[in-house]
């Protein structure tokens, strides 16, 4: 579903538009090669970008390390937003003037279902080998549940195996251990923007691997066409932009289904943008973590994992974790699933710093091995749950009369604000994001997703009745230009489905 | 306690001997500077040793990179003699002839009483606050009873606080971010050496940090001196050496209690080790992993946090963890203690890589707190059931012949097994090692500690009865040069002591 009417989806101002896929192949073809070598021009210039993530930090401290300092200022600068909204969190009772987190990617809706199941008496299991130093790789009793897991629901053609899968603390790890293991210093990936933007530091604090942007803009080039769509002629283009200013690329991210856009990958394109890595001996580390999250039947998602055969299984590692899917960020238990074996033993040796506790990964396995319970009570409510939740978000907005992006899969609603955007400028859409976070809801905005647009912002409806509808309240005051702090929700829509478990 | 005979306490012969103290002050005052400002000459090499973690490996997979290789090697490699073990492991009935584990420092006596106090219903809480992001720091709750139990169990002067604590998965995890947030790449540690030599893997493969070795020595040099004693003189030859060659040491690493030698420092010595430090600017990271693991009362243990006035609290950074401790390696749960806010803040930025699960946190904040059941049960009985395991080794070493070190803390013993070496070198010790591990009894061996003179062997006891009793009648087997493995134990004389509290 796209909510994105096709008269709203023009470049803004201040940008030069982004050529056409035809442009892009003729220039690929042969303007590229020869003008780009060294300097890539203009126009090549906004169809990718090579993140430093250095460029943006001053050096203060004097017991750390000049990495250390990097390090710091990722913490100091990233959390502004968060740090205010923790010092000011909205409490029903407590706190009714206090911020409204619509802006970090979790599941709020179903921590009862959640609670209750991990509370039940088999989760609690203390023996001496779950207190024992671990396979790093991760128990195997875990290993082999996950491998059973995730051939139930990627719907994979043959079992998956456990010898294939390393269990970490969390996707964030996952990054940063494949970043070390598959590229030198300085090397880099490229990535799809907009794109989850803690990507950035995942790949870059520890390993120093940087990311290529490979940017998609809003505007619709075709029939089949839409917005943000990502095609192998971009990937092409970035791939070759890197190349001719001397960064060796190792591999390609994709997040499917993908963060912040909602997008999901046809098995045509999958396969299409394997097969350009494939041509390129890149490796390609596949983000599915919101995978289960698909709350729309009639989209059809397919994970990788689903394919008949990977154009090169050895280039292609798979990442999932319970976090999004799960709705337990603060559980920390994240997987790989890849068929090369140096690849996993590699990050199993970095799996020492990313080790999760052996009673988690006992629990773990009782949850994912628990069908009935995810079938049947946990899916079918969290997908109704969240339904709702965006009906009732994209019937806001639409009253509002502001254009958004979603397919039915994520937490999250990528939402058009550029008509609020006279200059059409970065600093505005932060002016924008600042007027949100003074009338009590944090938002994301555009640019911490690197998308080249300025006026896009991730609207998470992820969350409880009561705070989504306070929070699209006081978001509909920025936009309607008034100054008070809403407190009281409205008399809220949400179609809350009937919990027929509880 | 020093169970050494001076007459055993001889260099080997392949090795030239170090030289005195009084030497070590005579070449660093006048000698040193001229002689070593780029090539040390052997006698001070013997005295220190820059570590080069890539020397031993061939490169043979082609979709890693080039630290992905190393980081594999590690895995590959390192895990020998686990791997033999775990493909065999001994089990009282299912596998008598399996292998015995004397070589992973582990303690194995209270898993009773540990799972008892972990299933009790207090340790299942499940609350939204502990499934969503946490605070990267760990939640506030648990650095709270971190800060309380610390101030407690180091006698800390004044009240420790909560602020000034990180928690993450593990020491190892610790390790890896501070080398990353204190040094550039390729700068270094100072470290006594026999260690631990996990450590060279922990600041190396991400943080790209190496360890310079401080070589100790089993020659017993005066009167109040003991073998392998560290001395600042030591420390500032190492330093000296270092530099000359160019290398930035950034920092120094003091294991107390240490591993394998289970010294422990006076604080006199650790007050010269800090002075020592503060004096080249230089951090010193002290791992106090077995604070609470010293059973001989009379040995009088001080933690670093006890003192009275850190010389140089900025640079000074206090490990804890509950693997040893609390006997729950496979747990994951570190901590750091730091006064030095831009360190803390540095190694929370990468907590992201090393969080740990919301549910384990509430556990450990619960286990902390629960100061009856640590003073009343668990800590008497561990220490009591250490001291029983630790008597009945080292008797049986002694009725062995063999020479040892132990001090009443940790989990091992410092065995001097040199007399079985007649060229002293290290290929007989690695050839040692394999008749042990033949004989279907792991053990760790010298060179696995750096150390410098070939034939010790560390052995821990922290084991149940049968198994450590089976485990030196195979010890005793080899050294008596007899080839059957023993399948069942002789009658064991430990005594075990009479738990109050089952």
């Amino acid at each position: 579903m796209f909510a994105l009417p096709e008269k709203e989806s023009r470049a803004p101002s201040t940008c030069l538009g982004p050529a056409s896929t035809q442009d892009l192949d003729s220039n690929y073809g042969d303007g590229l090669e020869r003008e780009c070598s060294r300097k890539p021009d203009q126009k090549l210039l906004e169809l990718y970008g090579v993140g430093d993530p250095t460029t943006r930090f001053s050096f203060n401290s004097s017991h750390l390390s000049s990495r250390g300092r990097v390090i710091k200022w990722f913490w100091d600068s990233a959390e502004e937003g968060y740090r205010t909204y923790h010092m000011d969190e909205y409490d029903e009772d407590k706190n009714p003037s206090g911020i409204i987190n619509l802006g970090t990617s979790e599941n709020k809706l179903c921590f009862d279902l959640l609670s209750r199941r991990l509370s039940q008496s088999d989760m609690l299991r203390v023996e001496a080998a779950l207190l024992q130093y671990p396979d790093w790789r991760g128990h195997l009793f875990l290993r082999e549940e996950v491998a059973r897991f995730l051939s139930f629901y990627c719907k994979s053609p043959a079992p998956l195996k456990p010898e294939n899968v390393v269990v970490l603390n969390g996707c964030a790890s996952l990054f940063s251990a494949l970043a070390t293991v598959l590229c030198e210093v300085g090397e880099a990936f490229l990535i799809p923007a907009p794109y989850y933007g803690a990507i950035t530091q995942h790949v870059y604090l520890y390993g120093n691997v940087r990311l290529v942007c490979v940017y998609l803009d809003s505007e619709v080039t075709g029939l089949d066409a839409h917005p943000f769509q990502l095609t192998v002629e971009r990937l092409e283009v970035a791939l070759h932009g890197a190349n001719s200013e001397g960064l060796k690329v190792k591999g390609l991210i994709l997040i499917n289904p993908q963060n912040p856009l909602g997008d999901i990958y046809s098995p045509g394109e999958l396969r299409e943008f394997l097969e350009f890595a494939k041509r390129h001996e890149l490796h390609v580390l596949v983000d599915e973590v919101y995978m289960l999250s698909v709350f729309e039947e009639s989209v059809g998602y397919r994970s990788v994992l689903s394919l008949e055969r990977l154009p090169d299984p050895q280039r292609t590692h798979v990442m999932w974790a319970t976090s999004k899917d799960f709705g337990m960020s603060g559980l920390r238990f994240g997987t790989l699933y890849t068929e090369n074996r140096d690849v996993a033993t590699a990050v199993a040796s970095l799996c020492r710093y990313h080790g999760l506790s052996g009673l988690v990964q006992y629990q773990m396995a009782q949850l994912l091995r628990d069908r009935d319970w995810i079938n049947q009570v946990y899916l079918p409510e969290n997908h109704a749950r969240l339904k709702a939740a965006h009906a009732y978000v994209s019937g806001e907005l639409r009253s509002l009369g502001i254009p958004f992006l979603s397919r039915g899969a994520g937490f999250f609603i990528w939402v058009d604000l550029r008509k609020y955007l006279p200059e059409g400028t970065f600093e505005e859409e932060m002016r924008l994001w600042r007027r949100f976070l003074d009338q009590k809801v944090l938002l994301s905005s555009g640019k911490a997703f690197e998308c080249k647009e300025p006026g896009w912002f991730r609207l998470v409806f992820s969350d409880k009745a009561h705070r989504l509808c306070l929070g699209m309240q006081r978001v509909r005051q920025v936009l309607e230009g008034k100054s008070q702090v809403a407190e009281d929700p409205p008399a809220c829509q949400i179609q809350e489905p009937r919990d027929q478990h509880r």
